[in-house]
């Protein structure tokens, strides 16, 4: 077999493996990101954000979640322009609009809403399209 | 060679070929993203934000970067908690506050600052680590 047909071959299989969809290799993630920022209702409460994160946890098993990332602000250097002021974050990736719109009401996404929304006070979306 | 045997040897191949790192496949994401949204002075302006968008592509040029996306407003459901009121969006993942540090302090970024800072009159930016 030669190499390009190995790395195809085992590309497929990385690709069968995963829960969620195929791999993304660098500069070709799906085209939609949806990024969110939840500040807690109460920030010092590390059951609260335990319990977001389960929560969040939950959404990568709709169909059409191509890719997730959920976070708690990093140690990065402290800057005008960086804003920790939040308590988790979410980044979705869609192949699409549609999927995005699937995904939002989509059981799980709603349970979770249900589950979920009284930990939290403020919500910031970002909905961007690869340009 | 086994299968396994032949999956890591492409695996490693991938990498290789891979300009600005390793391929992230789903739910193994390098663990710091870097979120950043840019309001620019003059947004009805295309050529702006071409200009900002040809800066940001140079980005992924920086050998800590992992994987980029760049994006603008999606036409995703308006609804309250959804902000579309930016320009571009930059997501930029790398494995730890060492790789984002050696980003920042990057004669690229620098130069990246210095031709585009003009254009823009608000950014935020959002640094979180996988949860």
């Amino acid at each position: 077999m030669s190499t390009r047909r190995t790395f195809i071959a085992a590309a497929a299989g990385a690709a069968a493996v995963s829960t969620i969809g195929v791999a993304a290799p660098v500069n070709t993630y799906p085209k939609l990101v949806h990024h969110v920022f939840f500040w807690l209702k109460n920030p010092a409460s590390k059951e609260d954000l335990a319990s977001l994160l389960k929560g969040l946890a939950t959404l990568k098993q709709i169909e059409t979640v191509r890719g997730a990332h959920f976070g708690v602000p990093a140690s990065t250097e402290k800057r005008d322009v960086v804003d920790n002021s939040w308590s988790a974050s979410e980044i979705l990736f869609f192949d699409d609009t549609a999927g995005q719109k699937a995904y939002q009401d989509h059981p799980i996404h709603k349970k979770f809403v249900e589950n979920c929304s009284h930990l939290w006070d403020r919500v910031v979306v970002y909905d961007a399209m690869s340009a």
